[in-house]
């Protein structure tokens, strides 16, 4: 049996959104998934009563706080002791799910990965990743997307290794291909970061750790021929992941819609997974609708089903 | 009478492309104005015959050698002396010609650049910017795109004021909306560089140098809406730019052709100007047409009549 956490508060629409979101899930799970809701057992009990659906197709936690969008993460986290996320939190380090998500507050995510799950040991710091569009079949992986804003050359060598066993566990793809990002192909090119990341990686390509495929400019992030998954600074992935999604709408007020651009709309994987860290955890979009929250919930059962948190830790056992 | 330099010998189909563009442009400047062409000037007239152009339309400098892609930019300026960009640059710093524009080496125009025209006293480093699409009736200005990789915050700031002086003089913006590229739009978002960079520009608005706007989210940048003129380092500049032109590539093969998006075509701007030298220099892309040959020398004539240098001297006496 897995059990999916959900936090039915987290989000602008929750807990109407969370809810409804989990509901479709449920014909998408396997058959020994269950999803376990966190938040209030009346009001997520009214919104299935709405929906139709039975209460018994869930595990419900009944928690009475919320962390707000405007609360300090860390001093709410711990203060709202009986908040969704808190609670959530609880219960994954404890092993009670196997996983967790939630569209709520990024900040109150992050300390419960950091605080209550923690970084697996040799991890020097954890990291959030985004898929980006590509013209093949398959989406790249971009990492870090905005956890860690000055990344030390080691944290980015340590996410190539990390985004290579991700895209292999839970994409499926066969030795990945793994690039930095960078704004010249050569080995000598970028800012004294890139050169000496590009360095380590080299090493740790030599040493069998990964398929370092050398630099990749954001020119051609996109097309999917050169990378799998794609290592900068959380300062310059999250510049490239916000570009993506405000051309995207932009391309969307235009009537620009097509199978390329739809993939950089967040509703279609729902979250962020927090890789690094000793459980599945995964942030979902603050604005998500029902359709996005399904979409977390399922890549999170995912995640889980891969055991790419375990393959990681062994990883930096070595 | 405005004299214009344009190297007709650089980018990848120079000297045709290059001498087409020059001839195109001729209709579109201003009376008082001329071409000067540095270039071989037998292939040069070849070239102008074939297109039934009278060479005496131009002024032609004579050269022998050309620097090549393949060359290293700082010995080959100095190793062929008689090189397009060499002379031109020679020109340029006597004064002969008042703006000197190449699709040529970059590396060989930024040695132009620093150690023939030399930066403006009191500029800490010069900088490369380009015009970026927005949904309104006119381009944004981001800057850097590439030329400083590891910007300290005082570099940033300047580019904040170099920046406004450029939309406001060349782009006829009155008190232009300059914001610094952050990954959210509270001051204290970002990385140590950019929260940096923030409190020195919030000073430099407070003493009436430019109309800071504050932080500028990469999903808006597009919009117009927030800012004219967009602050960042030149990594994550160019990433940016990189990012428009490959995704500007990917709508192109995919028929997604729109007024938004053919602003993101280099070919319309023809080149990127550096800022905070002396002189007018203009930079075109590798692969220029004809057409971005021509906008680039339109654009450099623009650049020289507005004084943008001078303007820029006279902030930076202060």
């Amino acid at each position: 049996m897995i059990k999916i956490g959900l936090d039915a508060m987290g989000g602008d629409f929750a807990p109407e959104a969370a809810v409804k979101g989990a509901v479709m899930a449920l014909d998408r799970l396997n058959e020994h998934s269950r999803i376990v809701l966190f938040g209030h057992r009346e009001r997520i009990c009214e919104i299935l009563d709405k929906e139709g659906c039975p209460a018994d197709r869930f595990d419900i936690v009944h928690t009475t706080e919320v962390i707000e969008m405007g609360d300090h993460p860390a001093k709410a986290f711990q203060a709202k002791s009986d908040s969704s996320i808190t609670v959530g939190f609880g219960y994954l380090a404890k092993g009670l799910i196997d996983g967790f998500a939630s569209a709520g507050s990024t900040g109150a995510m992050m300390v419960g990965s950091m605080f209550a799950v923690k970084p697996v040991e040799g991890v020097l710091r954890p990291t959030i990743s985004s898929f980006i569009p590509t013209l093949t079949s398959r989406p790249a992986v971009l990492m870090d997307v905005g956890l860690n804003v000055d990344c030390k050359p080691e944290v980015l060598a340590q996410y190539a290794l990390i985004g290579s066993i991700f895209a292999k566990s839970v994409m499926g793809i066969d030795s990945p291909r793994v690039a930095l990002l960078n704004i010249g192909e050569e080995a000598a090119k970028g800012n004294a970061q890139a050169q000496a990341a590009y360095q380590l990686m080299e090493a740790d390509a030599a040493a069998g750790k990964y398929n370092f495929v050398g630099n990749v400019e954001s020119s051609y992030i996109f097309t999917g021929k050169v990378a799998d998954v794609i290592i900068c600074d959380g300062f310059v992935g999250n510049t490239i992941l916000k570009m993506a999604e405000g051309l995207y709408q932009i391309n969307l007020r235009m009537g620009v819609t097509n199978d390329f651009w739809e993939q950089a709309n967040y509703e279609n994987f729902g979250g962020t997974p927090v890789l690094g860290v000793n459980a599945p955890v995964t942030i979902g979009h603050g604005k998500s609708t029902p359709k996005a929250i399904m979409n977390m919930i399922i890549s999170t059962e995912h995640t889980i089903e891969s055991n790419a948190v375990g393959l990681i830790k062994e990883a930096f056992v070595k």
